[in-house]
């Protein structure tokens, strides 16, 4: 008998304890499975900038906790207090920012200071439902832009429930088609520096029994070109009004080889990504990190002493290279500014 | 007063003792500057196969060493013997094949058994004196493309003096294109899984004082995009007769991107690269490697426990994004079949 499609991966990358959010460090796995304590919303600023958790959604939903977290500590003052130093962790991905906004909104509407901290939290575990409610939607969906067996598909970084509420966006997807019998194999990019893809969506692939190969970044093209590859999915931390998709450093690379290729691209996406207010994806701020985090991987150099690295985190991917986005409201299809603003008016 | 342009670089990628050939273990660099002994032709085709030595010309000055050593130790016939265990040690670099003919070639054709090694020698000295002064020709040829002054320019993987006999091709162009003056930043691409841009390329500007950040090789698309680069210049494992250039995996992927931006991207091989037999880019065999190449790095590994890699060392560029080839008997340029028949047939 078949087995049912799981409705959430078995390891969370969050916990909420009632008290604390357990956070799941992604910067030791596929190694070791090892859960930090954030009991204030200052520890959850800190796990989001190191990166022992990433993941647009995801993000978004341990904002939420955070600020729950503040609402216990300090009420709605402490919310506001919070907020800034939250929205600072990362400047790239809009879900952040959502999630700050969504909780200070009901902070500010709650009808009285009674049971404010409960109301609080009970909107941060909806916020976080609601991601999980998103990720099934967006899968089953997606899965349908796949229409025969034996698929080959690509994806990049890390779209799985490593980076969402449990599912994950481009990485549902093709768990879905996989349930489905769509799916002969998905290669995964490694993405450098942090190689999330090999680290972690690799990881939940083979625990989750979808034949997985993983490649080097610069190897996607000539697979692309040579590998009868028949999708690329991709997450992303920020859609532009007009479609514009910002995502992992190395997403818009691939989606230049797919397009030479005819190879459809297509981006899964919340509708929290979309960021109604930002016009074009030029406009999106770009995150540059640390030279170090290039020139080291782990412990070992790769580089010589005293080199200098450039490191940017996002790249755009212009939307007429964007065969469609997956959002849990509909595919949108084409990519443009009216298809953008009619899915966020729908209901 | 301004330096001399170097001659070639103070670092040697092989020695030739007198009867033995040094190899320096490029696995090692940039940590570590070691030397292996080659006392037989085995012994280069091991360093060939395990990439102590690698890059194209430099494969081919190597080959001529050893062939010379076979003559040394059993005559014409220790030559034949030696020329099939040489060319199965990398299959994609046409230069292997073109050391080997050629020693073969000089070896057949010898006058008289009367000093024949020295005479097979003196043959493999001339080889690699002919690939250095090949360099200089090209770097200079390749650095006459590049008008203006405070040039960003981007090169991939290692095209550099440990790639040849001792200066370079893409990186002897940028190195005497940064003599010029018309250098204010290179671009190194790190080049997963073996890092020769971090490892190698990056040392080598570095020592030779030319500006130089080094990028996830993801990063290039993006940099091409927003960095104001002036051109991409690589190296090449084989070029086919109509022009498409074979070369180091993940550069396919540069082209794409310059082409999309409309940045030059350049080519710069010697003749010795040209494949006049290979009609076109698909039929170059493109090397396999292993999956353990790509998990781990050095001893530290990046996936999860019996994960599986595809591991292709090259790609090729269709000739549509190259905008030229230099070599050292000129610059092709529109690239194509004609263009390159006239250079083959050029003295």
């Amino acid at each position: 008998m078949r087995k049912d499609f799981p409705l959430q991966d078995s390891v969370a990358p969050v916990k909420w304890t009632g008290r604390s959010l357990k956070v799941l460090d992604q910067r030791l796995l596929p190694h070791k499975v090892v859960y930090l304590n954030c009991a204030a919303p200052e520890d959850v600023a800190r796990a989001t900038k190191n990166m022992a958790l990433r993941g647009a959604p995801l993000i978004g939903c341990a904002a939420a906790y955070a600020m729950a977290m503040a609402a216990r500590r300090g009420g709605l003052r402490d919310m506001e207090a919070a907020a800034p130093r939250l929205l600072k962790a990362r400047p790239t991905a809009v879900n952040l920012a959502h999630a700050v906004s969504y909780m200070l909104e009901k902070g500010r509407g709650a009808a009285s200071a009674k049971k404010f901290a409960e109301q609080m939290i009970r909107e941060a575990e909806s916020y976080y439902a609601r991601d999980l409610q998103a990720n099934r939607d967006m899968a089953k969906l997606g899965a349908s832009l796949l229409w025969k067996k034996k698929c080959r598909v690509m994806t990049y970084c890390n779209a799985g429930a490593l980076a969402t509420s449990g599912l994950g966006t481009a990485v549902g997807v093709i768990r879905y088609a996989h349930y489905q019998g769509k799916i002969e194999r998905v290669y995964c990019c490694e993405t450098r520096p942090y190689l999330q893809g090999s680290r972690l969506t690799l990881w939940e692939f083979m625990r989750a029994g979808v034949p997985a190969t993983l490649i080097t970044d610069n190897a996607a093209a000539h697979l692309i070109k040579t590998g009868n590859i028949d999708a690329v999915f991709v997450g992303s931390d920020r859609i532009a009004a007009n479609g514009d998709v910002c995502n992992k450093i190395g997403t818009y690379g691939v989606a230049l080889a797919a397009k030479r290729h005819r190879v459809p691209f297509y981006a899964v996406a919340p509708i929290s990504t979309i960021d109604a207010k930002c016009a074009r994806g030029d406009l999106i701020p770009i995150e540059e990190r640390g030279s170090e985090e290039v020139v080291k991987i782990g412990t070992h150099r790769i580089a010589p002493r005293g080199a200098r690295a450039a490191h940017f985190a996002f790249d755009v991917t212009p939307r007429d290279l964007v065969g469609a986005i997956v959002t849990e409201r509909g595919i949108i299809k084409p990519v443009n500014r009216h298809s953008i603003e009619r899915i966020l008016h729908a209901i």
